[in-house]
């Protein structure tokens, strides 16, 4: 079956919901883009910046050929089991949201069985908020992880590759289980390490503050109400991805003072630092099946 | 006392040293601008960058009316100390070195009367090193820690405070304790922090990487030379310092299931960031005297 994805719905026209929608017409990768959100403004916003045709109601989700969910994590699950009503058997669902086991589980089991779910998650963002700070180039060159599992159709999930493939972006193909607990490891406690030490400077100290401090301050100034949901959604993970932190914290602390042992644990981490380069991410996969 | 800073001479013109000649010499705040280093490649970067006018030996600190002492901080007392055996009497010696504590114990105690020694650290940085990477915008609008003690010349600190403020940058005094403490909460502990969060992440999650672990990687890819020297040279208030950060940090797990437990140590953190404004640094002045 060749997927044809005309119109693409998105609800939730925030930053990664506009950002999306403005680099699927951007690259003429659908034919048509429409906007789904229950604050006016939003698709205002999102209209002006190009990143939908149109906005229309949820309920007339029946239209498009792919749902795109990027509504905050803990409203996913109830606007895709409403938008599932009226999508047409044989489209095709993606949530975008930062934890998946939870949402994964609860979809796969209770979508009608002609919705064909895949879970999504692109690894991107920025300081900004909003279709206001949206933008296609936070997409470019970032991994968009996808969760199939043996609920997933084959070739929406073939098809969800190839979107992102021409949204520029890097497919990585994990298990929910696995995704919540690499993504925790690499996204939810970076964020709260920097939030504990922020909180954890004096008052005296913060006009002292620079570069490094500023870095963190950027990573511990994001939205609170995105971070409490995916906290929530991803307790057990992000416990167990604190407590490795607090191993590394304790080997600095021992190694404080004596350079031959200091020295290692920072080349390990300026090493990895330094590996980041986007153009390894192609490199890696974790295919679960 | 009228302070006359015509020649200065800057001994390590690497990424802070130059990047304090070449605003000396935009800002036309000094006539002469020597370097001196024990790297000729470093020398030569710098006189192409437009840091310092010339370069000569350490054994002409004759003919300087201030000498920045700007290398590695393990290296500061000896250079000092080497540097005042030719200085003139009456001619100021700073250094930038990221601790305070032992650095001015040491030079207060053992430098020539005649030196006017005065304890400082531009809070200034970036992800580049050398004086390839020097640039007087780094330094633009961020904090100048000063750290007088009784043995300071009230003249000298009067004069490093003008010439701080010429440079665009904020005087701010400290003791050199209360400055290796705060400097502990918002420099160093910041960066161990970061080490921490990207040596703990298993080596799969780092593929799948994010805005938040890039913001920490670029802190803890920094200079590990540099960081070796500091955490020795800190230990004490490091220490005590990752002590405040594990409580944040267990106050962040037991908060994690838990949105009203969870909420409001987010919001601190994220108020803190965003009130980081640069604006507000000339704000606060700890006046140790």
């Amino acid at each position: 079956m060749t997927e044809q994805i005309r119109t693409v719905g998105i609800v939730g026209v925030g930053l990664i919901g506009a950002s999306l929608g403005m680099a699927l017409r951007a690259r003429r990768i659908a034919d048509r883009v429409v906007g789904m959100d229950t604050d006016p403004r939003a698709l205002d916003a999102a209209r002006r910046r190009g990143a939908i045709d149109d906005s229309v109601e949820l309920d007339r989700a029946g239209e498009v050929d792919l749902l795109v969910v990027a509504v905050p994590p803990a409203a996913v699950v109830g606007v895709a089991l409403h938008a599932a009503e009226t999508m047409r058997p044989g489209s095709i669902l993606i949530d975008v949201a930062s934890t998946k086991g939870q949402i994964v589980k609860e979809l796969d089991g209770r979508l009608p069985s002609g919705i064909r779910y895949v879970g999504g998650h692109p690894m991107a963002g920025s300081a900004g908020q909003g279709a206001d700070a949206a933008d296609p180039s936070l997409l470019t060159g970032r991994p968009f992880l996808l969760t199939p599992t043996g609920h997933t159709d084959p070739d929406a999930l073939q098809a969800m590759r190839t979107l992102v493939q021409r949204l520029g972006m890097h497919p990585i193909l994990l298990t929910p289980g696995d995704h919540d607990e690499l993504v925790a490891q690499i996204s939810h406690v970076p964020y709260l390490v920097a939030v504990a030490a922020v909180n954890a400077a004096a008052a005296d100290a913060l006009p002292l503050h620079g570069p490094a401090f500023t870095d963190l301050a950027r990573v511990a100034g994001s939205s609170v109400d995105l971070w409490v949901q995916i906290c929530g959604g991803n307790t057990a993970a992000i416990t167990r991805a604190l407590a490795a932190v607090r191993r590394e914290l304790d080997r600095l602390e021992q190694a404080l003072a004596e350079e031959t042992s200091l020295r290692p644990v920072l080349e390990s981490a300026r090493r990895r630092a330094h590996a980041l380069d986007p153009g390894e991410v192609s490199g890696i996969r974790k295919e679960p099946t």
